[in-house]
């Protein structure tokens, strides 16, 4: 094999790969970049066996083959070598030598046959958007799925398709994040939960234009995105999802129009009062059109004060104030509706148009 | 107590002070900031034991008085807090409020009287450079102190003070580096061995204006360094310092000068191939005006070339990669000078002007 490329593809390709090497694995072949040359295209792959990335790179193929190269060495190489031509060139024995101007590497490569190849994927099953609601949907729900593994189906997202409509929906113990959104064009109904990893590292890669789509294909077993010069394969989690709907109820008796900002800025100080694992709420006292908040712990105590639009009855109710501040992170509008029922019900946080909806369990506290 | 400061003025002094603030210790007490208000003055002091740091605070002081705060909570709150005023008030039983616009937090202070003073620094001997001069100079060094404790001496950078020449040199068992630094006078001369930790420190504090000066007070236990709203106290290293004239020489049989850059970015590639705690040398081979690299281990191996003014003999001589680097990482003359002597001998990095020199012990190869 012999291929000769710019060093800034090499480094675009190889960034966007190496999202897909595991960071601990004893079989040396996952963590390896497939170079697969055995065309006139070069093709760049890896593969952690949850979740496989190819990339297209432009170069020129003047001896066909394919091999499979250290990541992380690989990486620092190419990282390491000035931006120039890079020509990668491999013998019958495997051994690999890399040249930039006058610096010539000789590494070891490895057998590409004990390579684990992407997974074939039907594509009978396609929905279209951009990468821009791909990359902030993401963004926007990824950090309230289940960090912990006892229950699998909650460390993805739900994936929920129904004719023009996406809903992508995570869940921990103690809150759920749901993102509607509104596709071109009406598909077949499909519920598929995609793993939390895949769309941590998909929207690393993810440009994020508007003009930008991204072609999602989905089997039983597998979801496949296509994008740019990418495909991103991964598997789905089995099991049944929880049934969001019957636990979000739009009642309310005491609905608050609170500037984010402002709101962000008292529960991110709040947190401070609450060391790692403790659960101590902040205390929400709406009356009047103002919210007093009320944090105290053996640290010590904080109170605040937001004016607010107030409709419905006043309340007073409690919350673990770093999942109020992680909703309130991912929301982009100025002023924020959220909606309380009572003491011991969930509030929500969503908008007019229903494109967000984040619910959050109160905490108990004694006055 | 009660004192009143623009929240980025207490913002300012706690990131200086914090500085001494030890990341290990049982005594809640050397985790503490005092604020000092006991006269119109507002003083921040944190006092690890080794190195102590004080510093003006810009404020007002409405009620006198003095308290320990804990560094890390007390710039937690202050971080998070809107830019604007802060009033810090304590009561007699050392409740500390600091309010700023709506927000009020309340936590508790240590008692004062427990907290470690500033040893008194006797003010006789005084020598002064520039900020800019100081940073240069640590940063120039402090790479090549010994990192772990078996010898205290050479965990400390040398200053040595002769008639209106500052030399500071550090080293460890394998290179030598010295920085020469004229004075604007002539001083009674003074050996004394600095801490590291206290230099690395100090030059995050340093703003490295040329035109800001350093007065630097030296007793037989201590080093004071005096500048802008700043003093920086640090215990003395006890001990002899190796007596580095000896392991010097000008004496030389081939004179290389070279491109820095281009030099540092081969022995940067060539560091790929050296796992950490090798001592796989990189070989250089000087003839006829080419330096050849080459450095081979299980990895793989590395061919490179660069052109170079040669005088004298051909001489062919390998290296730890590492060591060079961090030298050629450090000088910013766009050519370097490189001394040899033979295959056995040290090399040694210095410019004409003599105001630098590092010393770098070969490594052994078998051909």
């Amino acid at each position: 094999m012999k291929i000769i490329c710019n060093k800034s593809d090499l480094m675009k390709a190889l960034n966007t790969v190496t999202k897909a090497i595991p960071t601990n694995t004893t079989m040396p072949i996952l963590k390896c970049v497939l170079i697969n040359a055995s065309s006139s295209n070069i093709k760049f792959t890896a593969n952690d066996m949850e979740l496989g990335i190819e990339t297209n790179v432009n170069g020129f193929v003047s001896e066909k083959g394919i091999i499979a190269l250290d990541a992380k060495l690989f990486s620092d190489i190419i990282r390491k070598l000035p931006e120039s031509e890079v020509t990668i060139s491999v013998d019958e024995k495997k051994n690999v030598t890399i040249t930039c101007e006058k610096a010539k590497f000789n590494i070891m490569g490895l057998e590409p046959d004990d390579f684990p190849y992407l997974p074939f994927v039907e594509k009978d099953y396609k929905i279209s958007l951009s990468q821009f609601t791909l990359k902030e949907v993401i963004r926007q729900t990824i950090f309230s799925i289940a960090t912990n593994d006892s229950n699998k189906v909650l460390t993805g997202e739900l994936f929920d398709i129904k004719e023009n409509r996406l809903r992508v929906i995570s869940l921990d113990g103690h809150r759920i994040s749901i993102r509607n959104i509104e596709l071109k064009d009406p598909y077949e109904d499909k519920k598929v939960i995609v793993p939390g990893k895949t769309l941590s590292e998909i929207s690393k890669i993810l440009s994020g234009g508007t003009e930008d789509s991204v072609d999602i294909y989905i089997t039983e077993n597998h979801i496949l995105f296509e994008f740019d010069e990418n495909i991103v394969v991964s598997r789905l989690i089995e099991g049944n999802y929880f049934q969001v709907d019957k636990m979000i109820s739009n009642a309310y008796e005491t609905k608050v129009t609170i500037n984010r900002q402002d709101f962000m800025s008292c529960i991110d100080r709040a947190t401070l009062m609450v060391k790692e694992g403790d659960n101590r709420p902040i205390i929400l006292n709406i009356d009047d059109h103002v919210m007093d908040m009320k944090i105290s712990s053996q640290i010590g105590s904080l109170n605040d004060t937001i004016e607010i639009e107030q409709e419905g009855k006043p309340i007073k109710i409690g919350f673990n104030p770093r999942l109020l501040l992680d909703a309130m992170r991912v929301i982009d509008d100025e002023m924020v509706d959220i909606y309380y029922m009572n003491t011991k019900s969930p509030c929500f946080i969503r908008d007019e148009a229903g494109t967000y909806n984040y619910m959050i369990l109160p905490v108990n506290f004694v006055d």
